[in-house]
């Protein structure tokens, strides 16, 4: 098994999105793509990410094979990687260890030991959803500030001509309006109104890596999980998370 | 009541610059301005803020009227402010609440509870000054910062041809002079050479909002308080710190 | 006694680089230089410091003489300087302490005072030594960086066509190589091949001050201290860091 992608922070910023939420994780290699799908511990969030052997400038994967690893130590390493930097990834002649080589101005080699998990493949949950936005990460990251200011839990709504985020409490109320016509606001489409409230910290972790220029597609149906994904690269970020079902 | 300001940035600073010092404060707005008068917990410095109706883009009060704030918490809200972003302030139906709102590329509204406080009206203190000193807010921040590596403890004081700062202790001694040549003091007028001391902590607070590049007026008299002020935008603040009495 | 240095800022880094591992240290004045020679607490590394006579705009020094400083509180005085300052030492009239003075748009006076420390003076160790590498300091700090994840020791190498960076431990393993031809390499002479290894920490304070730019010298026995050295303006400082000798 050989793979070398040409940008190694472009795989730096997937594992940091990844590993925020997940601790550990095994990766799924096969003819086809790299693969990851996790429950965070508390299972209030999954991550589906995926990266496909076109992405890679070398994919040779002999066999479908899968890569515990401990996505925290990952990320630590990952993070040494340099803006020229290559990337290759390697299994020990012992499969015990997987090398992760970064060529760029020096050739640096970490090996990374691999970990046992026992983890059974996950289904993406089956939702229809009723409506489904696309905006700048930075509107929902500036949200999610303004809301921190007030509660730990959040609303998401959509509406026909517009996207919300609310909160309330003892301490006061927030409501944050990003209209149709906003150049923020790419798409907007609802069969109908829809609303859920999240916990706040988990929305933050899933909209901590990408830039504010990133554009994330939310898809929405009240008192459901919220569908949030967006790009990295080649690679495609999909999260989900519970809603919490009492109302306001 | 309905105030609106073009430029939320300039209220965002000002009660930045009024929070490091009050917790807890009553607006007065009456047709002429929106105005703050505050002693700080301790009652060893005081604040005066205002904001005139000129400045405003709207300003609508029917009558004179006292907005109880957590200043700590408008601060948190107001730092959500973005450069583009308008302000206006309005009281929800129950009076009960002040409404923030921020509008920009979205519309965000927060709702910011009012509280009861029982305050008397403050008169400033009328002193006779020996001295006014006018100069670039980042001599001071510059000598602030060289004193606190002394003592806590800092002399301001003017001489004819000079605005000079002092610290002194077991650890050693700090002298920053500035002549009425160099190009950060602006001006410089001493009927007699003044020099009292004061907590650096409050001088220092007093002094984290302006940029290094803001003027300030400082006005001097021997063991007694000083005055020190500056503008951030169409708004002023002035502030009064009480000495120290007994000698370095 | 009186010297004055154009350029604060190059004082200033160099008493940044030393103060990281010496706590207190006599400075030597005679009428060639002022040199500074100290061992760490813990006597596993040593530091010669020399800034000659030429490098100052005025150098009077009478009889040889020897300052005893606070470091720590030395670095803390100095870090004030700025860009454009200029700097002068002399002693105060009863030579208990040192006048510290930055003159650039003000004029500031530090007084700190001088302590007693009864030291002998120190040769440094005598190495034949079988490498020298020169390289620019990032590629050091980097080095460190991507060891710090796997150890706390890491080794440093010469063959004769590499410089390299090794780490080992439970947690994985790194390797780091810096080729011949590689722009970063400056220089690289091996008589024999020579590695030892290092505690990070030391190396990590030894390279704290200078910018990424910089050249760094690097001379190697296996299982001898290593000889670190590098300039700030006209200062030289040279580092010796004993080795772990267990072998990996």
């Amino acid at each position: 098994m050989k793979l070398v992608l040409e940008k190694a922070v472009d795989f730096q910023k997937s594992i940091a999105a990844i590993s925020v939420l997940i601790d550990e994780a095994e990766f799924i290699l096969d003819e086809n793509a790299l693969i990851l799908k996790a429950t965070d511990p508390s299972q209030i969030s999954m991550i589906d990410f995926e990266l496909s052997k076109g992405s890679f400038k070398e994919y040779s994967v002999e066999s479908k094979m899968k890569l515990g690893m401990d996505l925290d130590y990952l990320n630590q390493i990952m993070s040494r990687a340099k803006s020229t930097d290559m990337l290759s990834l390697e299994l020990s002649e012992d499969k015990s260890r997987l090398i992760v080589q970064f060529k760029g101005a020096s050739t640096r080699r970490f090996q990374v030991p691999l970990i046992d998990i026992s983890s059974v493949e996950l289904p993406n949950p089956k939702i229809d959803f009723d409506a489904t936005v696309k905006l700048k990460a930075a509107v929902l990251q500036d949200a999610l500030k303004d809301a921190a200011l007030i509660s730990s839990h959040v609303s998401f709504g959509v509406e026909s001509d517009k996207f919300f985020v609310k909160a309330n409490s003892s301490k006061g109320s927030l409501e944050n309006e990003t209209k149709k016509d906003d150049k923020n606001l790419i798409e907007l489409n609802a069969s109908s109104p829809a609303s859920s409230m999240f916990p706040l910290d988990y929305l933050r972790d899933m909209l901590k890596v990408p830039s504010g220029d990133a554009e994330v597609s939310i898809k929405l149906k009240s008192n459901a999980p919220v569908e949030l994904s967006y790009s990295i690269g080649a690679a495609s970020l999909t999260y989900f998370l519970a809603p919490r079902i009492e109302s306001e």
